[in-house]
């Protein structure tokens, strides 16, 4: 038997098997999709399957490394081009998300929480790497969160806020799909955006510089920033 | 062929079978029970499951419906009778999620939330009454929000805010769920009290009962309904 694995053909189809079933998986499924179905969508022998994975439970591991790897190319710089902001990247990442769910008939939501509640009882070996997703998706959001600085309170748990982000995302995700619209998703993020907000109205108070002595109350103390939320928070 | 349908034995058989397989789609999916196993578990013959459900799909609506049906008394209700603080009992409810996962060593979550990713897109006719449940729930949680009155700020938009309620709890159940321990969900809830103490503080302060007028920053401006939150605050 040839040793696939380690030559440049044997890596594309590793690949391509991979790639058709994190597009099943996602479109149907962990337990809908059938491993018969993937060889047929990915137009390859089962001995070429079964080189690479040992059976089904193997592919979705596969899969699920393959949405850690792909993380940050796929989803967390795309964001980062579209804005230098640390905070309006958050909304923007959300944004992604909508934009997917719009595109995709609100079919295609993440695709790790979809597996997240389909498989992490059933299959043990896949909860470990469904954790590490949400970590690293976690993380991301925290890095940008503390690039955001004293924006923030100091006495604000960085990465909780991210923890936040990441449940108004995935809860969001799941109301918009049932509901074949993003109109409860968009409601959430426009609370979140109104948290985010008094976040930022303390900081500046605390910093002192509030430019206010009397008490008097002022949603957004700092005109000149408007810009930067402006057309977001229109729709949010 | 008798119609058990009108009797009480088939009133109680259609129960049975409902329940069995409410627990059954809870704990292990729709996709991955069979219905032979439903019957097992539910010790009735397969001829009595199709007396009353068409099939699989027929009965997953069932349950759907008793889902629904059973929101109030099973999750409203207890969490009603805990306090009669309309802003607490979200904290209560979140909490009664949370004991749910533990007790369970985190595998039962919200059972229609596992079933919504699941099934959403392949099962068409699940999708209405999915988005009915979250409709039902969200408007729960909005009662109790427009009961808390003046303590929110008028221009919060109270079924905007238990969208973002709901979108916590799912989203939290998912994080718990992977990470085996409560970090995750008990860090977005730390924040999401974080938000409402900022809207009451607001309300506060546009009622003009802030009782301060020389723009100092005071986070819980009124030390006797610390009380009411001193508990939860902590943990959360």
């Amino acid at each position: 038997m040839i040793d696939h694995s380690s030559t440049g053909s044997g890596n594309v189809t590793r690949e391509r098997i991979l790639e058709i079933a994190e597009q099943l998986f996602h479109e149907r499924g962990y337990g809908a999709t059938g491993v018969a179905t993937v060889l047929r969508a990915a137009g390859v022998r089962s001995g070429s399957l079964y080189h690479f994975f040992r059976g089904k439970e193997a592919l979705l591991l596969g899969v699920l490394q393959r949405h850690l790897t792909l993380l940050r190319v796929r989803v967390f710089e795309p964001v980062e081009r579209t804005t230098d902001d640390p905070l309006e990247r958050v909304f923007a990442l959300l944004q992604l998300y909508m934009r997917n769910l719009e595109s995709s008939g609100f079919t295609l939501g993440c695709p790790v929480g979809n597996l997240a509640l389909e498989v992490t009882d059933t299959i043990p070996t896949a909860r470990v790497p469904i954790d590490r997703y949400f970590d690293t998706w976690s993380s991301e959001v925290q890095r940008w969160l503390e690039a955001a600085g004293g924006r923030l309170p100091a006495d604000v748990d960085r990465l909780a806020l991210a923890r936040m982000v990441l449940a108004v995302m995935e809860g969001g995700v799941m109301q918009a799909r049932a509901h074949r619209a993003l109109g409860p998703f968009t409601a959430a993020v426009g609370q979140f955006r109104g948290y985010l907000e008094s976040l930022e109205v303390r900081a500046r108070r605390e910093r002192g510089d509030s430019g206010q002595s009397a008490g008097g109350e002022q949603r957004h103390p700092d005109p000149s920033r408007r810009g930067i939320n402006g057309s977001a928070w229109r729709t949010w």
